[in-house]
């Protein structure tokens, strides 16, 4: 985990304007927490994604979700998709410990409305996970209870992006994968709604904040600034330990690794997507937005493969959905032929939030000696080099 | 056709309050036309239900789509599930039919959206289908602009029901099926919605109006009051015609006749349901509202077989969405725990609708003699010995 | 818990034949198993259902899963989809103990891969749930790996049904409901596949087992044998108890109670609905099947209410996908055509599963001290009652 | 239309091996025919891909449909996704003309079947398409019968690309758009199924083959090798025609001229993506295959607007399931673990078949002047300076 970020290289991130910290955070209410458990082969986390202030549960917010490719484990999908609407904070963890931090998020959410006097019976936890078991013992799941509220406690506007919380043993096209975020400032217009006065021209600025657990893609189909950077990294190693063979362990092996780096040979391991937003939205069309994170996962050069189980959770804060509300909840929705900005928001800060979180991660070994190289140090130590790719 | 409802009968068909007509017009600004051909081997039609007043397409309705069972050629629904909205009527057809009913919808909607002054180049026809081949040469596909525009000019509050434009020559569980209406009022309630006051009790009422077309069912599963009519159906015929023995006549052979007298050997053929409302929901909500027309229809004692296509289509005159609205529309939305008296309502209704299609139904003659049976003469001739089942 | 079963009473159960123990385990292979937890306000359990011998984790079942109503939290279901695979037991429990039995899962499938040599890092635990928390003080989350190894290691073809594992603490109508379970066999016809021979008609029979974990429905619309048992239930306590007002609690009040007898409001609870069978299907064709259990819920009278969340979930013994198998597999497929047998099955073992649930359960007993009844001793104590309705 | 492809130009269009015509043609049995109708306003076509020799209703093909975004109004996709099966030809046409072009298609198979003895009552066409308003009079809707049969029997191995067909009158990024095609020899790798004796490593070669009809993408989003071209052609000719003001029409203009060139201010207008395959699998996991087309959609920059109805339909020639077979049908399945390769080339086929479109096109001119240039020109004319982006 670093301060790194991928705005420090001169790459391409798109044309629209970036939010204050540049991460999810910039939607108004949104934190992010993290626990990192770093204790021998124990090498994981938690990352929490707070939807605002006060209790979900009881005044819900309006969310979507979708599965690009539903090789995973995630839960509390169905009801998002039913219902419309996130009631716990998000999680994240890796594959084997989402039980456990399900049943953390019941304690949580059952403490927090017992404050309110309410006595909950159905709760609706919201995890997501990706697979870190080449650098963690997985078999172990260890984050439980006081691990997730760990997260959710420390909970803050600014938080560590890269190899921290559930990204702390990701990988991602063959580098350190991680925790990444970023945001844009979208500018939607229309004609203002004006009862008894003639309409005119309106424009309006929302934040499109993303936050994703990025542990996908196979080193060669890596594209940075259009560049084949994965493929050249491979080939650079190649030359630099000429004599070495490539070993490949078996038929459906995914990590290849030669002397004492490794990097990805297949599409595999997940990313998960989370989508804030103050933009006043419904469901159907905060879903229509969160598939366009897919955009950005796809301008990475990845192409969604079989392993790689790919979810996008969304949420916004406005259109809030009380548990003992009225009968009728006034909603202002957006035109859908005004949502365009929107997409491009997501794609674009999706796209740079896996960056982010590979530029902010530490290089990790794993327990056999093979070192997945931070992107920062190749970037930074090959600048000349990539320069002329 | 006839002016029969199976309210003429003692049945049990629910407990919620009906509209007016007890008709899918009873939301107000629907009306339903048909155009019905009978010549010779032709003898099917068009239906049309008219979601209200003024061009569907610059004012459009908050609508939704599910499908129970995707045998079948409705088009449409791809468009009303990524928008969640319907801009044309709604026309029910035969199967081979659909692309020419589509078409005329659009050529109906360029013409209204002309007198506008709006030059129209992209429409989503929804257009809905039963196979009706039994009775009618599906083959020739008669039914083109003239039909649909003249069940779309004599549309009406007021319609028939029965053997009449889509459902000329529909058959369900071997009776004459047909189109068929029905209608429930729905009370709503909650707190109600005082910003600086306090909240104090408050109800609403709304209506859910149905209409069917039916070409569904096997003629042994058919229930009715609790009891199993279409078996009893099949035996009397039995022992009123001793000695003849049952024509199976090829191994997926659907209609099986005997006698005179046909019957329908396997539970196929479709059934298309129109829900319409002025419920105040979004598209999310009024997909849960017409998911329960399945209850409805198996009330009947179907079990949707493989080759009975069974789709519903349901709009919502509330929360309309204009083609150029302002940026942002407001709506009001019922809260999700509010909304099973409209699930109540539309499986009671859609139940009811069924019924309707078939009592008022006129028995039909296939060209190689059997005869389809109304409903209606079954429940008047045998009286008592329905009485004794 | 009891032997009791529906058959036991002249209700009409359909017209399949049905399986030796008239329950899921009479599909090869199957079994299952339950802990029941009963001490204090701990009054809840699980229930497993292994899909055969050996580790399903190394060779996997063909499976699918439909969501009639996706308020509810069952895990496991967005992978069932994608790979059209199930690879541990399906465990069904409480809704807020979701979490932990699925940790407890994937803990098993670790223990059993590792003694076949296999370090498995990725499971998909499937487990399903219903909100039993009128009966059990839900919060607590008791049920663990002890519990549910304790359920897996005591499985069996023989197995005890009503208000135990899962059901222990389940209300179905406002009865005492729990797990129930029942088979039928089918028989599919069509012609034999001979190359180099004239084809033949053949058939082959098959079986399907549905067990279903009951917490469903609102009391007035409880159907049995096409009467209204429910409507028949509340005023036979009402003439009982003149005198007594029927205390409503709140505007959302499920429960309302009368006299020492309750009964159930509003239709909410859930149901989940596990099928099985050996029928030779894709993944496609086996979500076409478990669909039909809607139709068996439907039969009761039950509208699928807001609250209620509807899940099914289905495997088949045949077309095993081995984990580390050969790059093609052969599988059987039937065709579409022949599905109708396995449809009106499920629909009937469904049905009748439900009502096991009920007549095996005993009355139960919430803490402020209202009884819901057990349906068997309804329709003892009343029988000629009952007979005049 | 012309022999101009995106190869003869130095562009980075993936690592896998091409078929012979590098053509959806090149899977075995697969035809492509165009009828384009050019007479005054009238510029417009239809495309038919025919999947391969014989009545496809009587022998159907396994299939897949997925919408990535469901603005759009192909028909045909609700059957396929319930039966995962194929039974006509694919036609793609203008977003008017469908429902004339699925009753054309309804006209072809029961003639087809008449030849074969067979009264078709229940066809599926399947029918994509895209706006091509801008260059045509798109509510003439003149391609009916004839023009379909036209182009189904001049169906060839060998066909043209670019602005022909349904490609007549597409434009994407501004540029003009149209048919295009690609294909990928894909190797699949792993353990051969060998009763009896021990198995061993095999891998085997299929074909993908993608056919697309692009009308999607915004100029400015346009990539090409990793430069933007799109944001680099905007300012090209801001440059020569200096002085010139931008016309920016209306609020929601789509297609912003200046000069006499014109170009796509927003991402809107769809693209339909054919894929075809005789690689063994199940509709399931076509489904998973052709979803990756998206990935080649995104590798152009674009991002999946709003307007843009995203639609893939696939089928493979293995598998396939005959109208009247046995009651079991025989299939071989490749393990899910072994689609990489398929999901890889499914995902560089679309992006050269896009590529192909636009070089394979003429530059238009819409009929109040505006050009929409051809990109192989711009390529030819520029490629000095845009060796220099």
């Amino acid at each position: 985990m670093s301060d790194h970020r991928i705005r420090d290289f001169p790459v391409s991130l798109g044309c629209l304007p970036i939010g204050a910290r540049n991460s999810i955070t910039d939607v108004a209410g949104v934190r992010v927490g993290h626990k990192t458990l770093n204790e021998g082969t124990v090498r994981t986390g938690v990352t929490v994604v707070i939807p605002g202030e006060g209790n979900p549960f009881t005044t819900k917010y309006t969310a979507a979700a979708f599965v690009q490719n539903g090789f995973g484990k995630s839960v509390g999908l169905m009801q998002i998709e039913e219902l419309g609407t996130l009631e716990t904070p998000i999680a994240l963890t890796n594959t084997l410990n989402v039980g456990k931090v399900s049943d953390a998020l019941n304690e949580y959410i059952i403490g927090q409305s017992k404050n309110e006097g309410l006595v909950v019976g159905s709760i609706n936890p919201v995890v997501g996970e990706c697979n870190d078991s080449v650098l963690h013992d997985i078999q172990q799941r260890c984050i439980g209870y006081a691990e997730v509220m760990e997260a959710i406690e420390t909970a803050n506007k600014d938080f560590i992006q890269g190899d921290v919380g559930a990204g702390r043993s990701t990988i991602c096209f063959g580098f350190k994968g991680g925790i990444g975020s970023a945001s844009r400032i979208i500018t939607v217009r229309g004609v203002e709604n004006k009862i008894g006065t003639s309409s005119s021209e309106c424009e309006q600025s929302y934040t499109i904040g993303v936050l994703v657990q990025s542990n996908f893609g196979a080193t060669k189909d890596f594209i940075l600034n259009g560049k084949p950077l994965g493929r050249w990294w491979l080939e650079q190693y190649q030359r630099i330990q000429a004599g070495q063979n490539l070993e490949t362990s078996q038929a459906d092996a995914d990590l290849c690794k030669y002397g004492e780096f490794a990097y990805s040979e297949s599409d595999q391991g997940s990313i998960i997507v989370i989508v804030a937003t103050d933009l006043p939205v419904n469901d159907r069309q905060l879903k229509r937005i969160i598939k366009r994170a897919g955009v950005g996962i796809m301008r990475t050069g990845a192409y969604i493969g079989h392993g790689s189980g790919e979810v996008m959770i969304g949420f916004t804060t406005a259109n809030r959905v009380p548990y003992d509300g009225p009968l009728f909840n006034t909603q202002q929705i957006i035109r859908d032929s005004a949502l365009n900005p929107a997409f491009l928001g997501v794609a674009e800060a999706t796209y740079e939030a896996i960056l982010n979180s590979l530029v902010a991660a530490e290089a990790a070994t794993s327990k056999d000696g093979y070192k997945y190289e931070s992107l920062y140090e190749v970037l930074k130590q090959y600048e000349d080099l990539i320069a002329k790719i």
